[in-house]
């Protein structure tokens, strides 16, 4: 250990500090496995907000990079070690408080997604952002990368159920953004701006979430088609009128790579996939489901079956969740999260199709399709190097695809590292610019998480 | 004119530039008449987003204060005339377009909240944020103070519906961030910065709204309470189990102050009345307006009345929106809109009265008692300069207890001049010291509204 680091564990609890290579090793990528992530000095495993400040005064005085970590469960490269540089994970935070009767919760960002769930429904309340990960995510790495989900299209993404942030900046200060305050327009947006932020503002080191009351049992519709531009169009049809509380796509591929982990029975020839929920009260979700049922039919549905059993539909909700597992499965991935204005959402799933065909790569597309976000999961051979290179050639082009129908390249992963090269295509140079200055303003050395989002 | 302004009338187009002092007199102020307002040099109504690039390309080479307005119904000075600055005035911009698919609408900022909510409808769509103003306010206005409302309890406030801006930044540049994407995380969350910042960061000139499909019918209770402290029982025993649609609260005086100005046959002897509404579809509305009588009852109201008419409904909520005209008839008005965690809405309402007394002003209270956000109306006569002071203390002691229960000095109307010397005492030296780094990146000259939020 160089003299600077033992300083640094000086300051820290014992065991909080970790040099050996054989651990840090397991703190260099996220999910994405970034084959560029860094090898880092050291990783400090922070057990209270005192230790984030230690870190990140030891790192402002030695100018030393810090990169924020939850559960490394990302998939844009957005924790990948830097080179010489302190890997700060939360995964030791992981205290909960609930309030029933205010309706919130204060909770430490290293608690997992469905810890958080849990510990609030035992009030009989609800914290709805539910991405595909929720079992192996942090709440923390939910805030930071504003995380998005399954509920998400009718129930809104993690910055809508932020009411307050402790955020520790680049010097070691510690500040408290909003607070358990349903409304509150005191000063500039702060809270909102270090929700999405990737670590590269500031370490959040604690959450005020607001809650609402448990969701009512949802019923589920499941849908086949023979096209996937049929099942796009029955997406718009429904979303036209009505809010569902789900709806995903899936595509043939998704479907039978499930299978093949799986076996959920379901429909190997289907060209694609719909699975919609509703939650609305009482009779209501019949009504709903009624809708939906009519939509997919009157746009080519060969099989629609619906349930208002939730155990039925949960099962039909894990299997898309067990999509990316799945698909893993069959080789080395690229994920790609681009999302379009609704109207646009045909023309991305069929392009995306023809992308594959041009570079000859298998990409697998499921999607949060009510709200115009997919996943197009590029499928390839890391030991075949020209289809390394063409699945490469694959992931910028769908993200240019998405840009030119109006879209944007990340829709809920974050721009990370692996994005990076492409937003300033989407933002342009003013923004970029914008953003460059919002970054110099409150990280002036440039050492928090260097790399994502800005190079 | 001074041939500066020539200068600038040169880049405008006709008529836009305004100097006559009877003319610009009627910019001077919004609808909080700050005395403290100052003397504009000129007003300029722009008619495009060019025009308020020329205005801020001017405003910096000459270092003139630039204060962008909307249609000044603001209750906090934030459009307060500066002395020999430019009021821009986004009137004129009135233009929308709503894209039923996508099921967005882009807007001018000009446009009234009203005139936004009309349109929309005629899609078959809603644009739920509601301020009691809606008549009278502007679309930009809201986005600039992330205004909020009655229907908010339930559907949130602006930033919720806030998908993209346009906003021209201080050296005249036109930044377009967001779009019309249901999710986005592409780069920081800059949208989101710049909805509350009331025209200290830049110049909103062209929104993005998100829209849902339109709301059911709506069943509406009106109950009465013998003391507040039970009416504010009531409202925790509602939001505990569910979410109504608008959960509004009228003490005494604001009861007494509509039935002088409307007469709308609501009980006079009434200490308190709460207003609800359910928009469950179907049954559920009935099922949701039980509840909530039981929760009334069981916490001692004298008087329930529960109505599934529309219309009748729509007359109680104009009742509660005429609350500010009509008090303001008995007198000059400081409004506040104190926020503060749901469970301290009791402490901070019986509070608010104690602060009357010890003051001797009137103080009517009207809240958005739902989100724990109230509006304390502090009646005062101009020409008494013994009430005039006794106004002034009360104004702060109110703001000082709402921030002692962990709230805060504005819920929805902005900090803007009239509450700025409070707004460290909330967000502490930190924050300000974090706030002022984020305004000096962005406005660097100091010319936007200088004086709102920050000294
Ligand atoms: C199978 C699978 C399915 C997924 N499905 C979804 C989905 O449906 N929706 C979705 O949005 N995402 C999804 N993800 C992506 C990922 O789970 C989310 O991005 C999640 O929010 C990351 O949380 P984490 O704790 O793992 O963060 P990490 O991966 O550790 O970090 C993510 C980013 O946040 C920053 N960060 C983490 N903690 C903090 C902190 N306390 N302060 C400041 N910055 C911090 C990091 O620096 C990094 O930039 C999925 C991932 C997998 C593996
Ligand atoms: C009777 C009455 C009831 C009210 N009820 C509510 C309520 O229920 N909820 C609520 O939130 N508010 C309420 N208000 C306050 C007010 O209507 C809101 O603050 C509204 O959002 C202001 O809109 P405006 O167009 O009048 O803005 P203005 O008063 O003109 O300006 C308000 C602020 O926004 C800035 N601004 C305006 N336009 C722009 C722009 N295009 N770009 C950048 N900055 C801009 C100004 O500089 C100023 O700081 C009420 C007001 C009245 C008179």
């Amino acid at each position: 250990m160089t003299a600077d680091l033992t300083a640094l564990a000086a300051t820290l609890p014992d065991g909080a500090l970790l040099t050996d290579p054989d651990v840090t090793a397991g703190y260099r990528q996220d999910w994405a496995a970034d084959p560029n992530a860094g090898t880092p000095l050291a990783v400090v495993r922070a057990t209270c907000t005192e230790d984030v400040q230690a870190v990140m005064r030891w790192a402002t005085a030695h100018r030393v990079p810090v990169v924020p970590r939850g559960a490394g469960s990302g998939l844009s490269g957005g924790s990948s070690a830097v080179d010489g540089g302190i890997v700060l994970t939360t995964e030791k935070m992981r205290a909960i408080t609930v309030d029933p009767v205010t309706r919130v919760a204060v909770v430490q960002p290293g608690l997992l997604n469905a810890a958080v769930k849990r510990a609030v429904a035992e009030h009989g309340l609800w914290y709805p952002p539910d991405p595909s990960s929720f079992e192996i995510c942090s709440i923390g790495g939910n805030a930071a990368t504003n995380a998005g989900g399954l509920c998400c299209v009718k129930y809104g993404v993690t910055t809508d159920y932020v009411l307050g942030l402790q955020v520790v900046l680049a010097d070691g200060t510690a500040v408290r953004l909003g607070g358990p305050r349903l409304k509150d327009v005191a000063g500039l947006s702060l809270t909102k701006l270090f929700v999405g932020s990737e670590g590269t503002l500031g370490v959040i080191t604690e959450i005020t979430l607001r809650l609402i009351p448990a969701q009512s049992p949802a019923s589920t519709l499941v849908a086949s088609f023979e096209s996937v531009q049929d099942a796009a169009d029955a997406v718009l049809a429904i979303t036209r009128t009505m809010r569902p509380a789900m709806l995903e796509f899936m595509d043939q591929a998704s479907i039978n790579a499930v299978e093949d982990s799986v076996r959920m029975g379901l429909n190997r020839n289907a060209r694609a996939l719909l699975l919609a929920q509703s939650d609305a009260p009482g009779a209501a979700a019949a009504a709903e489901i009624a809708t939906m049922v009519a939509a997919c039919e009157s746009h080519g549905a060969t099989e629609v079956f619906a349930t208002d059993d939730p155990e039925e539909g949960e099962a039909f909700t894990a299997a898309r969740r067990a999509v990316f597992p799945a698909v893993q499965a069959l080789g080395t991935l690229l994920l790609e999260d681009v999302g379009v204005p609704m109207d646009a959402l045909p023309r991305l799933i069929t392009g995306v199709e023809e992308i594959a065909g041009d570079c000859d790569v298998l990409i697998c597309v499921v999607a949060h399709a009510g709200d115009g976000n997919t996943h197009p999961l590029i499928v390839f051979d890391p030991t075949d190097p020209g289809e390394v290179d063409r699945a490469h050639l694959a992931f910028g082009r769908v993200m240019d695809l998405a840009v030119a129908l109006g879209g944007t390249i990340t829709g809920e992963h974050g721009v990370g590292r692996l994005k990076r090269d492409w937003l300033p295509n989407q933002l342009g140079e003013d923004v970029m610019e914008l953003t460059r200055r919002i970054k110099t303003a409150l990280d002036p050395d440039g050492i928090l998480n260097p790399g994502a989002i800005l190079k």
